[in-house]
Formats: C-alpha cells, structure tokens, sequence
C-alpha cells in the first residue's frame, strides 16, 4: 500500500467548500428546532465557516444562496471574508420559494414567470462578479406533484432555452454548474431528475456548463462512484455536493451514513483525475444539521472526506490494476479493502499538528468556547434558517 | 362478473374520515404555498369537510389533530360540527414540534420528557370523551440520525411502557391506533418503522390496541395488500390513513399515484372481512395538497376510493376461488384485471342521483361558488396549516 | 375526450415484436418449470409467434437471440418465417454465456476477448443482412460483484472502443441500439447501468445508434415516461423492451403490475411523436413465462400494449394543455385519468372483428385447440431454453 | 475505547456455520460458471469447509441442503465430519424444485401437495436426529407473480396449518427457524415477505419456533439491524443468514457492500445479548460465489464477521449510553465510528498466532496448494451445484 508521507502533498491542496445555510436551522417539513447560537446574518455564517477553516484547514471557502445571503454590498462581503480568512465561493440561485414560481421557473409555460426566473440568475451572476465567484449553481426544485400536471417534454424544451439564455451571460472564467435530484419537492416527475438529464443539458450550452452531483440526490441502490467515473471521462463533472442518506434526500453529515460508499466515490474521484489542484471538481457539502450542532457538524464533515480522501490515496493503483487484469476479483477488492480498513486517523492528527492545526479538530473545537460565546452573543434576533 | 346492483347497499355503507389538517396549508420542508380560503380554524376547516361530505356522501366524520385543532369547549364543537352534518372523529396526538421532544417522546431516556408526552395522551383521551371520539391514533416522529445517537432496544422498551400507561387510561369503547412508518422526518432508524413493530407493540397492550397502516408509509416495493390481509388475518387491522406516493411519504391523493394497487388493496381489505358495517377498520385519508386546491383535493380522495372499492367489490370472487385452484394463472390474474379495468364512473354517477347526490361533484363543487365565498369570506387572519 | 373512432386508424398501424425466447422456457436462478408443447426449434417458436399474430394482428415480426437461434440458413429461416406471416425482426447478441465473458466481454481486459465479442457481433451483422433485420440489438451483462474487481472508467472507454468496432460494420439501413440495464447479472457495477450512459456511448458512435428502453431495467421509484420523453427529445429512443415488474427486472407480463405506468409511458411516446409508421421506435417485448402459458402470456402482453395504446390516444390534448397552462392540477390530471379509466375492450373487440380478427384472443386461443396440438406433436427432443 | 485484550475471549467463542452449498457453483438466471475443484459430493463439501475452519478456525460446523446433500447413511456423514473436525449443522429443506410445487409448497391449495412438504420437512427431522443437528431452517419460495393468481390470506392460513404440523414432529431439543424474503422468485407476492409475518408465524408455533435473518431479504433501505434489535427483544431471533447485497438479494460476501451495516448489525447482537455461548442465535453464512474463488470466498466472509464482531466488541458502551442521555448527537456517533473505524487487523493476525492459526488465513489459503490440488483430484464427475 502507499505510505502515507507520500500522500500528505495531495491531502494539503484538499479544499471543500461550506455552505453557508448549513450554520442556519433547517429540519424537516414537521419541525425546525432552533439552537443557541444560530447566526442571524450571513456575516455570522461566515464568522462559523471561519472557525471551521480554523480548525481544520480544509474549508477557505464558503458558498452563498441568494437571496438567504442578501447584502447590499458584496465587494463588502467578500472584504469580510477575507478578513475571516475566507473566499467567497459558489452562489447558488433560488427559484422556489416565490409564490410565482409555484407551477416550475425555468420550465414554467409562462414566458413572464420564466423571465423572472432568468433574471434572478443574471443578478447572481452580476453578485458572482462583486465576489470573485466562479461557479453559479443551480438546483430546481421544478416539477410536479401529478400525471398530466404538466408536459414533460414541453418543459424540458423551455428548460433548454432558459439555460441558454443564463449561460450567455457568464463570465468567460465562470461556470454553469446543473445540479440534479431524484425527486422532492416535486413528487411525480422532476424536471432534471437524472445526470443524464443534466448532462444533456449541460452538453447543449458549451463547455463552461458542468453537472453538479448531490451524493444524496439518487434513487435507492444508485452506484454514485459509477456516474462519477463516467462524469470525469466525459469531462463534465463540475462540483459535488456531499450529504449522506439513508433514504431520500436525508442531507446527513458526508459519510455518516455508508463511509465505504464515500471512499470508493474519492477513489474515483482520484482515479478520474478529479482530485488536484488541476481538477475543474469542486467539492462542497450540502447538508441539514436537524438534530446535531452545526459548527461540530461540518467540522466532522470535512473530517470525513478527508479522512476517506486519504485512505483513498493509499490505494496501491499498480497492484490493484494487475489484480483486476489477472481476474483475481478477490485480490483486487482485497487491496482495494486494505486501503478503506485502514485507520488513517493517527497519522492525520500528526499531520495536522505540523501544519499549526490541532490534532484533533474536534475536541479544539469543543474546549474553545466558541460555542458558549455565540450562544451568548447572538441574543435576540432572527436566527437565519430556510424561510420555507 | 358481479352486477353494479348488487353492490350499491355496501357502498352505501362507506364511509372515509376526512383529516382537518388536509384543508390547511401545507408544503415541503423548501416551501409551504398559501392559498386564498384556507381556514384559520378548525371550524372553518369542520366546514370545508362538510362541504365534501355534501358533495359525495362519503365523509361523515372529520379527525382531529392535537394542538392543531385545540378548542377551549370540545363538547361545543362536537355540537358545531353535528349542524354541519358530521361526527368528529379519530383524536391525532402529536409529540414532535415541542423542543422537548428534539430526541425523542415516548421513547425518550428522560422520564420526565415521556410523562409530558404521555400526559398529552390523556389529554387526547379527554378531548376524545368530549368528541365522543373512539379512536386515538398515535404516529411518533420518534427516531434518531445518527448510528449510535440512540439505544434502539431501550428505547423499544419504553415505548412498550409508555404505550401501557396510554392504553391503561383509554375508556371501554375506544381504541388506541398505533401507526408504523419507514422513515422521516428520522433518517436513521425510527422507532416504528414497520407493521411487525406496530403489531408486536399492540399485541403487548391488549384487544382494543391496532394497527394503522398508512399507505404511503412503506418501504420501496412493499405489497402493502399483503400487509392488508396479514393485519386482517391477526385481527389487528384498527385504520387505514390513504394517501398515494412514487418516492417516499409523497402524501399525494389517494389513488393518484397507482390506481391499481389501491384496488388491489381494497380488493383484501373485502377479502379479508375488514369492509362493512361490522368492520373494525377505519377509513381515513391523510395527505398533504401542496399544489392542488383542497376541497377538490378531497372530493377527488374519496371519489377515488369509492370508485376503487366498487371495482373491488365487482371482482367474481367464486370464478377467481376456482382459477386460482385450477392453478390457472392467466385466468385468474384475467378475473381481477376484468373487474379492475371496468369503468363504474357511470354507474357511480347516476346511483349518486339516486340517493340525491351530485352525479359528478368535482363539478358540482366547481358550479357550487363554495370556493370563491371562502377566498372573499376568509380575508385575514392566520391561515391554518402544519405549524411546522 | 377524443372518440374510439378517429384512433382506430392509428391502432391499425401498431406493431409489437416478439421474443422468440419468450416461448421457450425460462425461470429463476432457483428452478426452471418446463411444460408441455414448449418449442425444440426456432422453427417451432415462429409457429408459437405466428399464433399470436393470427389471432390479434398485433405483431408481425419476430426476434431473434443468436447463438439460441442459430441456424444453417437464414435466407431458409426468413422463408419460413414469411410463409408463417411472419418477418424476422431484431438480431439479439449474446456475451454472457461463453466461459470467456466471465469478466466482461465488449470491456474486457483482455484484447483477445474484446475481439470475440465483436466478432460475435459481425456475425450478427452478417445474419440480418440474411434476415433483412433492421436492428441489431446490444444488451451487456458486463460489470463487476465487489469494488475494486475491475476498473470502471477503464472499462467504459473500451465498451466505447468495441461498440465503434461494431457500429463500423453495421449496414446503411441498418441500427445499433444498446440497451441499460440497473443490475443483474452483475451486483455491484454494471457497465451500462442506465440511460445517461447508453445515451453517451450511441451519441458518440453516430445517427444510427440508438438506446433501448427496457422497462424493467431501472432503479425503483424511477419515472420511465420522463426518461421516454427525454430520449425522444434527444432523438435517441431506438426500441422499447416492454415487461414489468414489481421489484427488479421481473420480467412479467407487460401492464401487469402497473397498467397506469404503461398508460404514461404510451401517452409520452405518442406526445413525443414515437408512435405511428413514421417513427423510429420499435415496440418489443421482452418476458418470461415462468409460470404461466407461453403463448396466451404472449397474446395478453400484446393486448395490454394495446388496450393501454388506445387509452393514451384518447387523451384530449387540446384540453390537456390548456388545463395545464392554466395550472389547473386536478383538471389536467383529471383529463389523463378520464382517458386511463375509459374501459376501451369492448370497441377494441367490435373493431377487431370488422378486421377478421376474433373479438377475444385469449379465449379465442383457449378454444383453438393449438395448446393441446403442440403438447402433443413437441413430444421428445430438447424443449428451448436460456442454456443457462 | 474497550481494548482489544480484554474481547479475545468473546473472540475466541465465535462460530459461523458453513452452508455447504456455498462450495458448488451458484450463479444467476443468466450463467452459472463452473471452476476447476469445485465438489461433486457432501464430502468433497465438507472437505472445503474443513479447510475454511482449519484456517480460520470459525467455522465449526456446516449447513445440510436436502435434497442438495442427500446422502444413505447420516450417521456416517456424521462421523465424516467428524473426523475433519466438523460438526454437521442447521439442515435447509428444499420445496422449490419439485415441479408439484410449481403454485406453492406448504400454502398450495392442494392438500396433497401440502403434505409432500409437510412430509419432506418430516424426512428433514429425521436426518437431523441422525446428524445431530438442532436447527431444521425453512426458507419456502410461495408466492405468486401476478394479482390474483393465489388467495394471499388463504395462503397464510394453510401455512400456519402446515407449520403447525412440521413444528409438532421436531424434538425437544430442536428447532424451527422460518426465514423470510422480500422477494424472489415470486415477484408479485411472497408469503414470507418480511420478519412481521415470520414472527406472527413462529409465535403461533412455540418457543422453539424462530426467525431466520437473512441481511439479504429487505426492501431497499431497510434498517437491519433495527430488526435484529426487536427480534432479540421479543426473544425470536433464532438465526442469521449472513450475506450481502447492494440491490436485491445478491448473495455476494458478507460485509463486502457495507461493511458499516454489518458492523451495526453486530453491535446490535452484542447490545441485545445475542452473542455468546448461551445466545440461542445461530451465526451462518448463505452466499453464492458466482465469479470469486469459493473456499477463500468463504474464508474471506468468515474473517469480515470476525473483524466487524472485533469493532462491535470494541465500542465503550459506558460512554456510548452517557453521550446518548447527554442528547449529544455527535458525541455519541463518535464513539461508534471510534470502534468501527478502529484496524482491528493487526491484532486479530496476532491473536490467531498465539491460537495456532495463520495471521494470514487467506494468504495461507493461498500458499497451501490445496485448491491446485483439488483442481487436480476433482477431475470428471459432475459438479455440485444449485440444480435449478
């Protein structure tokens, strides 16, 4: 197997983005439970991906959703960031929860609804300009509840020209990345319900379009790790989205759920030439803390991928590549195997503490009061949350 | 095939609860759409479902949702809904929008924690003698995120406690209804996730604790008629809360989704005795109208039922017996088909005449200018909905 | 709602393709039933296939699977086919018999196994230029059972390398459609698991390459009139695989376990412009009679196309799209399900008979006396199977 | 975290139970592939699983399939065993192959079938009073593939009947484990569908009446071991079939799709005193080999059980409970990924060297010569296998 010195050099270019409703409450369509603490504006959220950043060196970056994150000013925000040690990253657009947008956006048969829509993603881009951001993502939540509802293929033509329309707009060194999700909101058809679908779509504007995959966003027994692969050959894998699940769109802590599942998507990731400072793949978290605190919880998230990033890179390619060529199905899995049974997490906390990081993010966290402090501080007030 | 004729006396004897929370707002965890006329209280909601009721004949009785529907004089509203021609009817406890329960209710580590949410139960059990209310239909978001979060055995264990104090308190003539469900808004494990966990629950309390079995409430690919004809079998079928999904807990109109299957579950709920007068089993619908209008929503709920059920009842059930013995599968699977493929929505339509009901009421209530005088009517105020 | 007259021109045009394995015998990994009268010979199969034509005038072509139907003279075969009423239809390969495909065929490793797998293929070619076939259709059991047991990407770029090879050869008249399939024979990765990368690989290769739809071949919960609607849209839906299932690839009887889903997947392929003698998608079936009669299994899959064809050409699309431009759910969805319910057997079997077809097929093959003839006369020999 | 001294005595008491029909070849509906050394006989069977203990020493004793392994003279496959240092264990019976059994085996409607089933489980106790086996497993492939083909609720009744029957034949120191299925032959419905309806059946039956587990019979997304939990809390999980899955029921090596499941799994079993000398749960291995070598296939699963009962032993459950009744989310997570995350691989190597068992069971495996050898004694004759 690799050793692990010769890893650390890949391990310290990793980066992962935050996003910033993660230091918000959500929950399910039962119950929100608010916490102490919870950031009241997007300053705040960036002052907790801070700390995340702090503790961990993995997350220079927070993403923004607008209009949750609006600002007056966002040449400002950026300035903010900075001064916290962050850059602003990804802005991901909204179009569902105005009350225009009921029937779809993107895809909606009114070309007055569709343009509002449309607009909403130009000013994103010009708030992408103000940031230094790259990527505009974008999640629809279009579809429908219902047979007949709607026309699926009517609507998968106007989504076309809509993304057109957005994609003409964008800067030459920004991207259009298409997220998409199996099903919810909408319970019957999804209108990019598939990495097909995206990539369709995503194919028919140009090459600064890219699919975006949410690890949650799948039917029951999807192999992500394949779609990956597949992705990175076709060279139009753009971002991830890590959550993990164990039903639906569950947005649990990345790896919680099937860390073995997590390892071999890194390993392909990696294998694909997805990983690197050369790669065009951003990884982001996309997740709900329903239940559990949130700086810890993305602390614990970044922690995961890195953990499972590393135990990939020890992956002995060259035994593995000469086990699967001999048929040797259980020698290949059984390197394959060594790599993910190894525990990494020593070497790791070593590691980290040459690099001026404590070792065990964790802990620092919890024995740093930061958590008591903004309980205290941030007294009265809107907590931020979804707004649904 | 049976005759339609020989059918109409036990389909007038159906009768299909309507939920009061249906005619509310409500939405997914991104949004929750309003819409003019929604009610603001529960007397407005008894309105709504007696409108349906007038519309179809199907829905005599209405549920109650604990504290969504809280009143200061329960009798007084048994009163208010008898002049609108219904009964009130199944009592909704609900432990999990009180911070308290974050972690669980019944099956909570704190004893305290689960006295409050037993207390709640008898507090329903009051409501319910008040009502005049049978049933007390107990679902719990009880569950937990994480491996390791909770001790699924003990918590197990005092569910089983906290259920005997409930089931101790309920009077002679009422019945606790425990409904199972796969998962959400827990994402790892739930702490009664499926009918073998609701039954041996029940069958630990005694003779007037049953099952409720929501039909969207399962597993993907589940034969939920199976389950129909095992509860049945064991005598431990209490409800039914119909809905209809393609994903997971859609909470789409009943029959929307797979027409067929609700046949089929129809089909063993007469099979299996659990249709009729002397029937232990409640109809009920439980569904969420995010998109659709909600009165129609209901109409169109019952109908859909109705309909069903009268195809159910078509099936030939001695030629069936004989082709199913004859090992002839074509045939019999042919028998079914026949009864399912036959189009009863006119002879629903002029036996509706008959008893002095609107032969088509999705159109008699569109005619009707109900919804119009509630849209101007309900100016104001706080529309009801989940309060999530 | 559209009248049963103005469709029976277009229902006159329908043409479904059957499989001549679908009358051999076939069954579980657990056991395989044989039963009497099952065919030794493809002979013996196109007589069984030409019965089913005879009596619904519904599918006047046949498939064949090389090597389980191969024979010395094609031109013969294509003869006798013809004097049974019958064309020949789809060339079937096979890669997943021979001990050399055991880890993979077209994605081999191994050059020389890749090779043969394509010669397989040109001789497929060579066959339908004898047979007049059109089609030459690929389904891979390719992929692998453990992570790590073969190299995914590495594998995807050498299907693409093998089905160029082959697509090469094909003829100017004729196509190439592969098809996908979730899982099964392989559990862990399957090399063409779904539509997306079907898609990729046949845009790759040219307009002559095309993607198969099996109906039974997709994750659950999966919207198959979305993916109908979408391969329409990109021009790439080559042939239908009809079946259906309740849990994974069951192959049973078409309709059978979800008539409403076969209903939707109809109506999108008539709104997408599939249907009709102009179009490019061929209607097949693909089943297994594991335990119910071959023949009449056959003629109740082409019935249910049929009858379910006829329910989606009645929809009224003017008042679809007009409701659904409207937003108006429960009225478009209220259009659809009117044509669903509409019960069409009883003018399909009137017009059946103005065309000299018996009005009921099944009981006019149950009366035929054929079953009881080739119990009979198949005595002996070895009864056609999948050689598993 | 418990250190790993102080588990080796729980260790050292394990045992997994062989099936004997993992060493025959296996496959899928598509090809079953045959390898060089596969056995013709039970002993040549036994032979393997001797080997498999030799290595490991786990594997004490190994699973009859009857009629698979029909033998004339038990006592004397006793001895066989015996003297290769095995012991002969759960005897499966078989009603899924004879062609009476094409509609059902003990629920057919047909009471002479019935009791061919009934009596073959007859002849099953007898050869486990001479085998000295204790557990007589049934695992019945009824059910049906289409709607209406088989009366569901008849069914049942005739099953509780016939079980009735087979429970009062075994003797006092046997017992009867019934296994469920999700699906599989039956694709419409199966009569053991799930653990609900296998513990109605048992607890109708006695207390020496049980359920089998098999990891491999759940609806996708099941939580497993939420059942494992409830079965050992209501005192009827009699026994695992230890496998593992990714789609359906895939039979590949246990822990090789989720290694994180199976280790929950056990915690659970240790959790709910369901590991151990005095637990009544029987620990067995039910898996197919359809590409991988077959003895280290099973040497392979045997040690993954092992290593996930090492973690499972691992975790603090002092601590565990604290972080649970603390509410502390992560907390309590942590400290059961601490233990699984744990490389347990090192001590175990260490620990079997003090044993007098290789470190390296599969290395040693391989450098025994012992499958060149049997490649080479096991020539002509006919392979062992499923006989589908």
């Amino acid at each position: 197997m690799t050793s692990f010195d010769s890893i650390t050099a890949q391990l310290a270019a990793q980066a992962i983005e935050l996003p910033s409703w993660a230091f918000g409450n959500s929950g399910t369509r039962f119950k929100v439970f608010s916490t102490p603490g919870t950031p009241r504006t997007i300053q705040e959220k960036i002052a907790d991906a801070a700390t995340v950043h702090r503790h961990t060196g993995l997350a220079p970056t927070v993403a923004l959703h607008i209009p949750w994150d609006k600002v007056d000013d966002y040449a400002a925000l950026r300035d903010f960031a900075g001064d916290h040690g962050l850059a602003l990253g990804t802005v991901n657009s909204n179009t569902f929860q105005d009350d225009a947008y009921k029937f779809g956006s993107l895809t909606h048969t009114d070309a007055a609804v569709r343009q509002k829509a449309i607009d909403h993603h130009f000013d994103c881009i010009d708030i992408m300009h103000a940031t230094g951001s790259r990527d505009l993502k974008i999640w629809l939540a279009d579809g429908t509840n219902y047979p007949g509802q709607g026309d699926i293929r009517g609507r998968q033509d106007r989504l076309a020209d809509s993304l057109a329309a957005i994609y003409e707009r964008i800067g030459a060194e920004q991207r259009l990345v298409l997220e998409y999700k199996f099903f919810e909101p909408a319970f019957y058809h999804t209108d990019v319900p598939d990495w097909g679908t995206s990539y369709a779509q995503v194919s028919a504007l140009g090459d600064r379009a890219l699919v975006c995959l949410d690890t949650g966003h799948h039917a029951p027994g999807t192999n992500i790790e394949f779609i990956v692969a597949q992705l990175l050959r076709l060279g139009k894998l753009g971002s991830f989205d890590f959550n993990s699940r164990f039903y639906a769109d569950d947005d649990l802590i990345v790896g919680a759920a099937d860390p073995f599942q997590l390892f071999r998507i890194l390993y392909e990731v990696i294998r694909g030439a997805g990983f690197g400072p050369d790669s065009p793949v951003a990884f982001m978290l996309d997740q709900c803390h329903n239940v559990e605190d949130k700086i810890p919880g993305q602390i614990r998230s970044v922690l995961n991928v890195q953990e499972m990033t590393a135990r990939a890179l020890l992956v002995d390619g060259t035994a593995l590549r000469a086990a699967q060529d001999a048929g040797d199905v259980l020698g290949a899995n059984g390197i394959l195997m060594d790599a993910f049974y190894t525990d990494v997490r020593g070497d790791l906390a070593a590691w980290r503490e040459t690099r001026g990081l404590p070792a065990d993010p964790m802990a620092a966290y919890a024995a740093s009061g930061y958590q008591a402090q903004i309980a205290a501080d941030r007294a009265g007030g809107q907590q931020a949350g979804w707004g649904a």
